[in-house]
C-alpha cells in the first residue's frame, strides 16, 4: 500500500474533537495518507517518512466537503424562470413540472452525463461526497431509472419520489403509489426516503406514510420541511428520529427545542435564500440551542442552482451568524453527520483520505473571498483527482 | 495575420448597441478574431473562412470583465480581522494600518509576485482589463514603487496615494506631499489620480486639491465617494467631470440628478457591502435615473478580498435590483466606461477579441449559478490564457 506525506500545509483543519479549537487545526502540518486513509496528522517537523512527498506551499488543507443534499438527476434549463423571479415577476411557466417534463423526455445517457459534469464541478470545489435525490421522474420507471444514474456516482442516493404530487392524479393516488410500486421499483437503488413536507407539496400524514413506508423497506429517513413557511414537518422529523430534516428556515421554539432533544440533524441550505430572495434560516439560534448542524448546497434547476459549498460557507458567514470555524464545520463534521457517516467529514486516522488543498492560508478565507475558486485541488480516498 | 473562428456559440453577447436587446445577443452564433481584433460576429451559418477553428459547443461567450476598481498591491493577511468583523467585534488591530505596514515592508518582488497570483486569479474568473490602484504605501517611494508594479500588469493605474492619511503626519501635511513631490514621482506610473472622499479619510477640498493636482500633471480623475455614508464625493466628481466615481452607496436625490447630467459613471462595488455586512447601493434607482453604472470588484484584503466579477453580477441581481443583463452590461459596458476605455467591453468589429467561455448556455447563468466557476475559458487579444 502506497503511501504519502503531504508537507509544509500552513494550516490543517482535523476536525479532531479531541484538538485544541472546533476545528482540530493544526498549523505548520503534514498529513500522511496510507491506500485511501489518512494514517497520521501532526506538526510537519514530526511527520514519519512515505513513499511519496507532495509540498502545500504553506497552504490549508481542509476535509473533502460533504454535500449532503442535491438534486442532479434532472434535465432541461430554467434560467428564464430565475431570471423572471428576480425582476419580481410571478412566473407561470411551469416551475417544476418543466424540469419533469424534461426529465422524463431525457435518456439515461443524458442524464448520466448532465450528472456527471455537475458532479465533477462539485469535485473541482472541494466536495468530495455528495447526496443525491430522485424527484423530477414521478413515476416508477422514472424515478428508478433516476436513482439508478445518481447511483454510478454516490452511495448516498435518496427516494425522493414524494418530490410533488404530478399532474394527472390525486395525493391519495400518488402517495400509494409512491409508499407501493414505486417504492419497491427505487428501494434496491436508493439509501435514504425522503419526502417534501410544504404546503402545496406533501402534509404530514402523507409524509409520514411515505417515510414510516420507506424505513420499513430498510431504507434510512430524510425529511424537507420549514422551507417556505411554518409547518409540522421539523416536529415529524424530530419524532420519527430521522438522521436530518433540510432547510428549518421557519421555525417554532418548540421545533429548536425538539431539534436539540433529538440529534436529528438541521441542514440548512442559504443558496436556496439567495436564489429565491427569502430570508436567511437563524444557524445562530440552532447553534446556540445545541442543535446539530449542516449546510449543503441543495444543488437543483429551480430554486438554487450553486454547486458550490465555498459559497453556502461565505452565506453562512455572511447572512446566517455563523463563525467561519462553524460554518466549516457544518460543511464537514455537519455533512457527515446528516448522512450518517464516520469514515468521512474529518481527517484524523482512519478516516477516508478525502481533501481540498486550498489556495490560500487559511480556511477563513472561505468566507472571506467569497466566490473566488479557492480549490487548487481536491483528493478523494487518498490520491488527487 | 492569424485569423480564428469560434463557431457554435450557443449564445453570444457582443453588447452592439444596434443589436435587438442591451446585450446585441445572438444566438447559434460564430466570432471571427483576427490578431488581437474581433473581425466578424453573427449567426453561424453565415461566418467567413478563417485559419483556425474553434468549435464552443453550444456555450455561452461574453465580453472579458472590466473590472475598473481594484487594490491588488498590497501584503499582508487581514483574514482574522473579517472574522472578527462578521462576529460583531469591533477590531482593533489596526485595519488598513496593517496592510501599509506589511506593504513597505514587503520587497518589490513578493509584490509582484503577490499582485501575478492575484491577476491570474482574475483571468481565470474571466476579467480581461483590470484597474490596479496604489494607496498602501502612503510614502513616496512606497506609492511610486507599487504604481511601477501595477503598470507591469495593467495600462489602467491608478495614483491613490490620498487614501488615508498615514501616522505621524497631519492631513495638511500630507495632502501637500500627495500633491507635490508624491504626485511627482507617481504620475510617470499612473493613468489617473483617485482620493478617498469620506468621513475619517479626507474631505471634499482635500480631496478637490489632490484632484485637480493629478489632473494638472496629466492623470484622469475617479473617486472613492458615499461609501459609508451620505457626503460631498459624489457632488464633486459631477462638478470636476470625473470619469467616474465610486462606491455610491449613500446618495441623495441631488447626488443621483448630478450623476445623470454630468456622465460621470457610478461605479458599484457590492462585494464591499457583502464583506462589511453594510446596505447594498440601489443600482435600480440609477438605472432608472438615466445614470451609467458600472460594477467592478474592489478586491483589496480589507472591506473586500474577492476578484470575482461572476460573484458581483450575482449580488447585483440578488440585492440590487439589476437584471442578469444589466449586470452583464455594468461589469463589460459599464466598466470600460468607468476607464474611458472604447476597446474593450463589447465584441464587434475593430474591439480587442477579449472573451469568456462560459460552462453554460446563457449568461444568466453567472447569476443563476452564484459562486460556481463557470469561467472555462478566457481570451486576452485574440488568443486563449
Amino acid at each position: 500500500m502506497t503511501s504519502t506525506v503531504i508537507t509544509n500545509i500552513g494550516e490543517l483543519v482535523t476536525n479532531d474533537p479531541a484538538g485544541p479549537d472546533l476545528l482540530g487545526t493544526v498549523e505548520g502540518a503534514a498529513l500522511v495518507v496510507e491506500g485511501s486513509r489518512v494514517a497520521w496528522t501532526g506538526p510537519a517537523a514530526a511527520a514519519p517518512a512515505a513513499d511519496e512527498q507532495v509540498d502545500a506551499g504553506g497552504r490549508a488543507v481542509v476535509p473533502g466537503f460533504v454535500d449532503s443534499h442535491s438534486h442532479l438527476v434532472f434535465a432541461g434549463d430554467r434560467s428564464a424562470e430565475f431570471a423572471a423571479r428576480m425582476a419580481g415577476e410571478s412566473y407561470a411557466a411551469g416551475g417544476i413540472r418543466t424540469t419533469v417534463a424534461a426529465t422524463r423526455a431525457a435518456s439515461d445517457e443524458l442524464l448520466t452525463s448532465h450528472v456527471a459534469g455537475l458532479v465533477a464541478e462539485m469535485r473541482r470545489q472541494g466536495t468530495t461526497t455528495v447526496e443525491i435525490k430522485s424527484g423530477y421522474g414521478l413515476t416508477v420507471h422514472d424515478e428508478a431509472r433516476s436513482l439508478a444514474v445518481a447511483a454510478q456516482f454516490t452511495e448516498e442516493t435518496t427516494y425522493l419520489g414524494a418530490h410533488v404530487v404530478p399532474d394527472g392524479t390525486t395525493p391519495e393516488e400518488y402517495v400509494a403509489l409512491v409508499t407501493g410500486p414505486m417504492l419497491d421499483a427505487c428501494a434496491p437503488h436508493a439509501r435514504w426516503v425522503d419526502a417534501f413536507c410544504e404546503t402545496g407539496a406533501f402534509d404530514a400524514d402523507q409524509s409520514r406514510a411515505v417515510l414510516t413506508a420507506g424505513m420499513a423497506a430498510g431504507l434510512r429517513g430524510r425529511l424537507h420541511a420549514n422551507q417556505l413557511g411554518p409547518g409540522p414537518g421539523v416536529a415529524l422529523a424530530c419524532e420519527l428520529g430521522l438522521t436530518a430534516v433540510d432547510h428549518c428556515t421557519f421555525l417554532t421554539d418548540t421545533d429548536v427545542a425538539a431539534l436539540a432533544d433529538s440529534g436529528t440533524v438541521a441542514t440548512l441550505l442559504p443558496g436556496v435564500e439567495f436564489s429565491t430572495r427569502q430570508p436567511y434560516p437563524d444557524a445562530r439560534r440552532l447553534l446556540d440551542a445545541g442543535v446539530r448542524v449542516a449546510l449543503a448546497s441543495d444543488c437543483n434547476p429551480g430554486s438554487c442552482f450553486t454547486s458550490s459549498i465555498p459559497f453556502c460557507v461565505a452565506l453562512a458567514v455572511r447572512e446566517m451568524g455563523m463563525t467561519p470555524a462553524e460554518a466549516l464545520h457544518a460543511v464537514t463534521v455537519g455533512g457527515a453527520a446528516a448522512l450518517g457517516r464516520e469514515d468521512v467529514g474529518a481527517l484524523t486516522p482512519g478516516k477516508r483520505a478525502d481533501l481540498a488543498l486550498l489556495d490560500a492560508p487559511s480556511y477563513v478565507h472561505l468566507a472571506y473571498r467569497p466566490g473566488v475558486p479557492l480549490v487548487a485541488a481536491t483528493w478523494l480516498a487518498g490520491r488527487p483527482i
